[in-house]
């Protein structure tokens, strides 16, 4: 079934190793001459094929392929703006979508997941300029395919296809998404990154989904201990569905005249209650109904926050009115104070005007670099900006209705009308999470993997005996590992276990076996001038008889085992 | 900044929006007329850049685009072979997840998370004829990139990037590969499909790796209760490498003269260690070192099977050789019976030696027929073939050593030369566990969330005391939601509460909060006729009075919680 030179290379690769095996290991001559024939016929098989792939050219694209790839040397990296994540960095990661999806469910969410890439149609005049960033699939024959760029439009062409059966829910995806924009990966941006996303979909009473993201997304930053963080709160440039009349209130602060000598002092407030408190305080702007319906709303807003016990880690920033084309309303910004760009400080005093965040499109300070490859790249100066906001999100009510009109053929159904749902969500920067926490984890020297027990065995290797406890450690749900030798030195599997940090090391001998017992050291590990050193157990320098039968209880028992759980080691 | 049509129409819905909402609330006239002024503008903008887009005609790519979507219907679904998993799915596929990962680190294996695309020349060689499925993303500048096609060959890239600082590691990767294969949609045979793989790297003694892993995918199976199982091992085509000398065996036999008379007998042979015994009885076979090897090493892995315990599950199936370019040794798959095609059964009797792989080349009984657009697609009659299995995998000692002797530019390096490191690993299909799982779900009415408690309110809505309430409870980990209605009537509330099936709905009032209670209601569904009642808990129609301040304690020490946890609700 050979088809290609590689898969003909390969079989005669196979053939000569079977010859010289056979002829080390003494075979008769008739085999060896049967596989030499063998290997005659198959070399010339890959002589005519790479003739014909000769002939052929650089036409057919599979021959090409081949024929040229023994001359180049292949480069051994990934993708440009892409990374691998090794076992110690993904230890974390998965730690930190943990807890993430943990606070989801938390909330009421349930998951969606969606396919990786999108019919074009699909992403088409949703992101503005940034629609040259979509990563576009070859068209191989049948649909156009693009990368998806976020979560929220899959969502909203998810809730469009459900046709009204799915209109009120929580939905949260966690999952990777793409933008060919100019990487920078020491700071962190790539072309492929991990987004974790909460919406909430549906017409409810106003600002209560708000204030409900609000405070996931307070509780998700505390329980990740990310630091002092502040939600930034800003207007989007389409904010004018009937769900968002705060944001409506703004744009007509910015489009009338009726406050014209008060704009320049409004459009500088920053700040959470004492805002809302002065601008209740201005009889010009009560005395409008559109501007009273706006600050009655942030009333709300602020009341519900207080309630949550969220409302000091706010601050509104009016001085700005941006987003992507599909927001509609407010734009919610999370930024970490050890992430804030230089001049940014935290609530309630002085909000940054400069912060990009993952989602919105940015003002950048760049300069052109060489790259790896050396080809010349735009890169952000990101002194200037700091690493920016780690999640961001808003209210987007004209999403979902906009696929449903444009599957309904209907150009002129607008996207208020039937069809249409309202949503509101955050989207969380997962790489960005874990830049702040990583280095954490490094400096405290904590475990990269969750084995408890070493298996080990002194003597013969007793492996047979070794394989029998660590299955039945294993069925007990512990996580236990051993060396795959048959007769490894001690020291060998000790250094072994200790590679892997395990708290427990059990040692099997002959004589124990027979008596039914083992020998158990309790280990651990503290970080000694930035390194890490083996500390025995007080008293545990010799380890301790525990009853094989009773192994699995005292394990569980030990203040060792409760630290692990409790998350100490 | 509107740039595109999109973005300057969307505006002018904006302002027009804005315009009529002034309108309707009474705004003042010249903030009307500001507002009019700038939609005229808009409206003049855009009929220039239409002018503007029409002049460029079909060569401009992002104008073409824009000026002919409003004449044509999206199509509002997923890619080809793609597919949206909604809440109930994912609530099952998380949960088999979250086995596939406890037992993979269980098994002492660490996370590894490699891009979903890579440099086309990674993937280069490495499929034989399935090449053609490899979906490619457009050159957009640059570098040529392709989907993964599996984890197995960018784990051998990551490999023999870490360059042997990793070469002795259990690995796992969970995640979606991609093949532009004909879809059959109806039997779960997908373009974008997820796969669990787990994978020993490095260079042990004979058979401990081996058996290592169809203990883990046997520890998998059976915590899954995906019902009774067989792991059929088959030989490669390619297995010359030091550490595979029992497939080496195999492939003497097929190629030797030494026992032509025997050979029709041997490939028929399937089984355990009664086929060991039969083989080993073999005079014939015994004299000659090279199948004394295979045999030895037969029997080394049936020894360490017996030790895990997993012997019963296995059968060798010596009919077949065959297997992607890059296998190496023995493949394994695992077949459940729930799933096996036509004939097959289990362990020990007879094979089936028609059981296609996911990760397999496999002959198809294919027929043409129209798919959802209209093409004509083919579409293999499964039932000729059953789903087939569930889990594959094998030993590739060649794949690392390729890569870096191709990074190296050394033609001339064979792959057994320094830089290769041995692997074996499996590759589980996450989506063929899901098919069999979840009708099971649906039949015993398992719950599709995770919420434990509803709060609600009685009479004047209490919105701010509910958010209390969730805030507390969500602060001590307990799942819990409720209505985003200001002042919602109670049976609404408690429709809600039951479509998410809640164990407990806790309903608040005014008298309850001052006096420092509140009324939880234990809620049961139970299936009958094959739909979900609601089951009250006995005596507790009317609810119970719990003191607020003992609430979090209560809920967990009742017996509906603990059924919960204990996974019977």
């Amino acid at each position: 079934m050979a088809s290609s030179l590689d898969s003909l290379e390969g079989e005669i690769e196979t053939q000569n190793a079977l010859f010289n095996e056979l002829r080390l290991s003494g075979s008769d001559p008739a085999g060896l001459e049967e596989v030499k024939k063998k290997l005659g016929e198959l070399k010339k098989s890959l002589g005519q094929a790479k003739a014909k792939a000769a002939a052929d050219g650089a036409t057919a694209s599979g021959s090409k392929e081949v024929a040229g790839k023994k001359k180049e040397r292949i480069l051994l990296k990934t993708a440009k703006g892409t990374r691998d994540y090794g076992p110690a960095e993904m230890f974390c990661r998965e730690y930190v979508e943990r807890i993430v999806k943990d606070c989801f469910s938390t909330y009421g969410g349930s998951c969606l997941d969606t396919p990786v890439f999108e019919r074009k149609e699909i992403l088409a005049g949703k992101y503005g300029e940034d629609a040259k960033l979509i990563f576009d699939l070859m068209d191989q024959g049948g649909e156009q395919l693009s990368l998806r760029y976020d979560h929220t439009v899959p969502l909203a062409r998810y809730l469009a296809m459900m046709g009204g059966t799915n209109t009120q829910s929580k939905l949260w995806q966690v999952g990777k998404v793409y933008r060919r924009d100019n990487p920078v990966m020491s700071k962190g941006r790539m072309r492929e990154f991990s987004q974790a996303d909460f919406d909430i979909s549906g017409t409810w009473d106003p600002m209560i989904p708000d204030a409900e993201i609000i405070s996931l997304i307070c509780t998700i930053l505390s329980k990740i201990d990310v630091g002092e963080f502040t939600i930034k709160m800003v207007f989007s440039r389409y904010a004018v569905y009937p769900q968002t009349r705060l944001g409506l209130f703004l744009l007509l602060l910015t489009n009338s005249t009726n406050f014209p000598d008060k704009i320049g002092e409004y459009v500088k407030h920053k700040g959470g209650p004492e805002l809302l408190a002065k601008l209740l305080a201005d009889s010009a702007l009560s005395a409008n109904p559109s501007a009273k319906q706006g600050l009655d709303d942030m009333g709300l807003l602020f009341t519900y926050l207080s309630a949550y016990n969220v409302i000091d880690k706010i601050s509104f920033d009016m001085s700005l009115a941006r987003g992507l084309d599909y927001y509609t309303g407010i734009i919610y910004e999370a930024i970490v104070d050890a992430s804030a760009p230089p001049g940014f400080k935290a609530n309630p005093s002085v909000g940054s005007s400069t912060t990009p965040s993952p989602a919105l499109p940015k003002k950048k300070v760049t300069k052109k670099v060489k790259n790896e490859d050396g080809e010349e790249e735009e890169e952000v100066d990101e002194s200037q900006v700091g690493v920016g906001s780690i999640a961001a999100g808003g209210r987007y009510d004209g999403l979902v209705g906009m696929f449903s009109a444009a599957a309904a053929g209907d150009s002129k159904k607008s996207a208020t009308s039937k069809g249409s749902i309202p949503c509101i969500g955050i989207s969380i920067g997962l790489d960005r999470i874990f830049a702040l926490v990583w280095p954490k984890w490094v400096e405290k020297g904590k475990r990269s993997k969750e084995t408890m027990v070493y298996v080990m065995a002194a003597g013969d290797g007793l492996l047979v005996e070794r394989m029998k406890l660590v299955k039945e450690l294993r069925d007990a749900n512990i996580k236990v590992d051993f060396l795959a030798k048959k007769k490894p030195k001690l020291p060998v599997q000790f250094a072994a276990g200790e590679r892997d940090e395990v708290p427990f090391a059990i040692i099997l001998g002959e004589s124990e076996i027979k008596e039914g017992y083992v020998m158990v050291k309790q280990q651990k590990w503290e970080m000694v001038d930035g390194k890490k050193v083996k500390v025995l157990a007080e008293g545990d320098e010799k380890g301790e008889k525990v009853d094989r039968e009773q192994l699995v209880e005292w394990l569980r028992a030990t203040q060792t085992w409760k630290d692990w759980e409790d998350g100490k080691l």
